[in-house]
């Protein structure tokens, strides 16, 4: 049985994600760090900052949007030392500010990488199959009266662009290998070891599929890298499915394309200014909208609240982190 | 360019099935047959065939659980030689009555497999990780207000019982592989070049499995095969996916367990009195309804069409059928 520490001797660790986030996290670490959470203050946050936080070496960030870590949280908080977020996006941390200040940070590595790429695959399946607009059609109780539902289109045999073939990327193609596809990528440079073909130019892999998975990170590189162009190249029987980040889409351009018929689908867990979506998609049948759920799971939770766990344990033991984001 | 054939030199085929699933066939195939349409026609069905069809050698029907070719049907077709099915199931004709009187049957074969295994794939990952559930929660306009949507289980790894390891559930098989999960399978005898594990006993899979996809055919041994102790047996974070045919499982006693948290979820492509569905389900999130669509998609349609082609065009050549259906 673990030795109960006195409270004042626990290291503390800044929680800056809003609590129904953290409520898991909290109750299985509260014997092993002092939570200091801003969310319980009535001061505004950097104000809690100032006045709680000076001597704070360790901060723990759930992404969604929410809240970034920018630099103004990061003037008010002069000890810090490590981020652990538990994402394995890191698009909600100001890397290169928290990198010019010498701090640490932890992420979820390849923990979410299978859940994610599990997502991809139905999300896939769905929109080409219209799993989802199918069931709307049965609980509405068209099935008796309007006969047959629209038709879909196969998944075996399709060519499926991978965008962004880290190791998200290469979970999805295992998995669609088993589906007979024909897998391509595109990245900067080709990989030697992998059995895919290579295009250097995302265009030119979308010309030559029939569904484009993003799976990259978001960086200022891909931001608004699938635009009106890629898309046409995809051509009106192709289909989109977004594991990435919202932005990595011209969203707008995307919209008008899923709206004219100049593509045929979307699959999206992720979206330019999520949790608000665009209203339009709301109406559309070619569309499946999840709700940034691509990496969460009962088993994946578990598996987050352990890393970071694990990576505060290895910080203030001096020990080298767990999972250490390295660009 | 083909030969017209003037229409009354045209073999003659009798449609039994309503002619709204019958348009892209007929439209391809009016210049090679002169199609007999009882749906054309003022007359009660039984009384058409004995004014119209004594001289019909061969008949096609698509399924859909609509018309059953039954022995009052075939009492009024005296000459019929021929049943070309455009399904890989035949429950919805009477193989005994029709066998007894010498008619052959041609069916779908492996045509369908990919596709229904690409769907039953589809519906487990949408069980598991609430794909249509979330859909809906977004479209109502919820993610902003509510936050978190419930949390999903991890496919990667799970164990998967296969009901039925035939091509399609060996198609099954294939993908989930891709997946990292560990199949296992029912079925009245061992398969000698399968790596899976086999369990003779339905339960005994179910003990031991966190999935099962029901695959097989409808038999009288099949029918309810899936009944309250198997579902029981399969336990309350354990899910069902159906492909095969409704009556495989026992509906009012899955409905129970779904509602009472016995078991997990449901993943149906179909039901047991289809297209009429217990309206209970219609109000159960963790169910995925899909409108016996599994082996639907604009490829399949084209490749039935062919197929069915291929087989009259066999038949009335003397020559083998195509895909005979063989006991």
């Amino acid at each position: 049985m673990a030795v109960e520490i006195p409270s004042d001797e626990l290291h503390q660790v800044l929680v800056l994600s809003p609590p129904f986030e953290f409520t898991s996290l909290e109750s299985q670490f509260q014997n092993r760090f002092q939570f200091l959470n801003p969310w319980n203050s009535n001061l505004p946050l950097l104000q809690f900052l100032i006045s709680n936080a000076q001597s704070v070496r360790a901060c723990l960030v759930m992404p969604g949007g929410r809240l970034a870590v920018s630099s103004a949280i990061l003037d008010c908080l002069p000890s810090l030392e490590l981020v652990v977020t538990t994402s394995a996006g890191v698009d909600h941390l100001h890397v290169a500010e928290i990198r010019r200040r010498g701090v640490a940070i932890a992420f979820a590595g390849n923990l979410l990488s299978q859940d994610v790429a599990d997502m991809a695959v139905g999300l896939l399946i769905d929109v080409l199959r219209n799993i989802s607009a199918g069931d709307r059609f049965v609980r509405q109780g068209l099935w008796p009266t309007q006969g047959d539902f629209s038709i879909g289109l196969k998944l075996s045999g399709k060519r499926i662009g991978i965008v962004g073939l880290g190791k998200i990327g290469s979970e999805v193609a295992k998995r669609l290998e088993g589906f007979g596809c024909r897998i391509s990528y595109n990245s900067r440079t080709k990989k030697p070891l992998v059995p895919y073909s290579h295009y250097s130019n995302v265009h030119e892999l979308a010309t030559n599929c029939d569904a484009l998975i993003i799976c990259c990170c978001l960086t200022e590189e891909t931001r608004h890298l699938i635009n009106r162009e890629v898309m046409v190249a995809l051509g009106k029987d192709g289909v989109i499915i977004n594991v990435g980040r919202g932005a990595i889409i011209d969203e707008k351009a995307m919209i008008e394309c899923l709206i004219q018929g100049e593509i045929k689908g979307a699959g999206l867990d992720v979206f330019e200014h999520e949790p608000e979506i665009p209203k339009q998609l709301f109406n559309l049948d070619n569309v499946v909208l999840s709700p940034h759920a691509a990496g969460t799971t009962t088993e994946s939770i578990v598996g987050l609240t352990e890393l970071a766990f694990e990576n505060l344990e290895a910080f203030f033991s001096n020990k080298p982190l767990v999972s250490p984001f390295l660009d």
